[in-house]
């Protein structure tokens, strides 16, 4: 990924808590020299690694162990106009964050541990007064028509493009016009990006 | 992309109005066999055609013409608990859209016509009371440092995963509820995806 230094992000904590934020990521690969995606949760558990899992006759659910792929996570995001700023000379662009992460794909075969791991899985998104998936049959039997997988990250991309490279009345600017446009989220991540408890 | 026949889009008009309404896109193609990707605008203009442009030192911002990229749209997307729907026997899943268009790069060097496309592109995110570019040297200059592009599109796969395959009960449920945990766009999408002026 294209990152000017002012947009790159090599704190691990933070890109953890990014993907933590926002696990409905992109998995892509290549399958005869065609890229493919897949558009899935990719969870990272309590042991600190990170789970997905594919329907079994999506063809990325035959990815090699050895093949790299990246997974792509993404966030609130938002179009900003010149018009959101106080100084001249702007230009239109787009805010976002974005993470990629390139690694291996290992398919996990072992019953028990899949049915563990989809329990965590499933109490990680439903929190502890939440749904839970029950011990029975039927339940165990839909696990012959998915694979699940531990995604093996080797490498990370990290960039949260947030005005950082903008005078700090510019960028109050702009969080208070995207507050008043209804984007919340974006507004969020650009204070967060600015470390405005810290005004420059 | 895996799509099951539920989720299988063909409507070009219902694939191009996704695309018009989220035009913020993941860029895909591959360096040296990676994967690579640029987050940014891809717009479809008034004569029908499809328009970006990269930082002219991002390294896809010498994609060869020969070379098929995957440009990925996706919009709004949920979580959805079993809690979710009134029948038993449901997993959780994530409900989304994604259209995944391969096609060229046809970058476009005749200065006048980049000139005119970015006014262009600049006139539909701003609309006809927004900014304008202003036609003078600082802006023109600003043009050496990024590629315009026309995005050549020869294929088309579009999943929006809504619930189609539920009963008209379950989806009902599910709409209700997202709109009150506040996840109105993907409520619309699904109430959209399912045609519910015409219930099942």
């Amino acid at each position: 990924m294209h990152i000017p230094q002012a947009f790159d992000v090599d704190d691990s904590t933070n890109i953890q808590t990014f993907i933590k934020n926002n696990p409905f990521a992109t998995l892509t690969s290549t399958i005869a020299h065609k890229i493919v995606a897949t558009h899935l949760p990719i969870d990272c558990l309590q042991d600190g690694k990170y789970y997905g899992h594919f329907a079994r006759n999506n063809p990325q659910a035959n990815i090699s162990p050895d093949e790299e792929v990246c997974i792509i996570f993404s966030g609130p995001h938002a179009y900003i106009s010149p018009n959101m700023y106080v100084s001249d000379f702007n230009v239109p662009t787009w805010n976002y964050s974005a993470v990629h992460c390139y690694g291996n794909i290992k398919f996990i075969e072992d019953e028990t541990r899949i049915w563990q791991l989809f329990q965590d899985i499933v109490a990680r998104h439903e929190g502890e007064m939440g749904w839970q998936l029950p011990d029975e049959k039927h339940y165990k039997n839909m696990l012959k028509f998915i694979r699940l997988f531990e995604f093996e990250i080797k490498s990370i991309e990290a960039k949260f493009k947030w005005s950082q490279n903008k005078d700090n009345d510019d960028i109050i600017a702009v969080i208070t016009k995207l507050k008043t446009s209804g984007f919340h989220e974006a507004a969020a991540c650009m204070a967060k990006a600015n470390d405005l408890s810290n005004p420059r």
